[in-house]
């Protein structure tokens, strides 16, 4: 007898989000998967440009870097930090020049870019806007089940990730009506829109 | 009888640079041709990426367009402005991410990469460091024999062509010896050096 095929339902619903930490001399990324509501660590690094070579040279190591883990683990999405603040021009121009390739590298591949804050991605890893590098690296070793804590700029990778599904997690929950109503501020109608569903 | 093949010596050397002034919405281009002694203008142009879509997808507008510049006029050299001061640190990233796929463009096609302040490029075209745009639009125009000005954008582009001619012509005619001895503002020793040549 011809065993029945397996029904799709029962098959968790896998996405794969890349997350990135970009900088002139070292870029975290890291890989993450949601399989049906659990999160999953798919992989991680730095990517460190050498010192000795021009900015241009550097440049083309971060692309070509990013471009490698597409290629190898096609993620649906990147996720990245928004930047408000940084110590001086020279430091927001070189992590422009390093965002450009890597938001590049997305478009290239046709891979949808999504942006947070710090504190948005604090609050989703250690549930606190003004968690430490160290209480990061913490509690992303914990969510993803490693045994061992990773360096700081692929933990901030790891976290991006992490901070995108949750927040697509959240939103197909509620329908995205949290995300239309909260940017008013009205949360008396997202109560009665949320009890009439 | 056979005509004896032209001398090499006869041919002026040529030589085609490639000016960039970089932006998040427009980005100005220029090439200019050495031709011998005298500047030659190649082309000239302005990369406006669509507002309506994302920074992602505008970065790979002004990337695709700069190498398209690049294969059409196959250039020795890129030349851009070096950016010392900025509004914000917002105006700062944005254009560090202009600057950077700029940058990677010129690696990814093995083209060595110049950059000049932005007094460098006014004092080469104008002969004046506190030259106004309109005042670079006239000059660009005129020493490269244009019948109209271009764009603010192409004309910055192409200033920073000129500019790099310049130097490079100055250098060669030097053999160096200012690159060498100004940096340390020992004007004496450049002196007697050149004196011995």
């Amino acid at each position: 007898m011809i065993p029945a095929p397996k029904s799709k339902a029962t098959r968790p619903e896998r996405e794969v989000i890349l997350g990135i930490d970009p900088g002139s001399i070292f870029t975290g990324w890291g890989v993450v998967e949601l399989e049906g509501n659990r999160l999953c660590h798919g992989a991680h690094g730095v990517i460190a440009t050498s010192t000795a070579l021009g900015q241009a040279e550097r440049l083309k190591q971060i692309y070509r870097g990013i471009q490698d883990v597409i290629q190898k683990h096609r993620p649906a999405a990147m996720s990245l930090e928004k930047v408000f603040f940084s110590r001086n021009v020279q430091s927001a121009l070189k992590l422009g020049q390093a965002r450009g390739v890597a938001l590049l590298a997305a478009a290239e591949s046709q891979i949808a870019v999504a942006e947070y804050s710090a504190t948005e991605i604090k609050v989703a890893v250690v549930g606190y806007g003004h968690a430490t590098k160290e209480q990061i690296q913490k509690m992303v070793t914990a969510l993803l089940c490693l045994r061992s804590p990773m360096r700081a700029d692929a933990a901030d990778g790891l976290a991006a990730a992490i901070c995108h599904i949750h927040r697509r997690t959240f939103q197909k929950r509620t329908g995205g009506i949290v995300s239309r109503h909260a940017t008013k501020g009205n949360w008396r109608d997202y109560v009665q829109v949320a009890a009439k569903r």
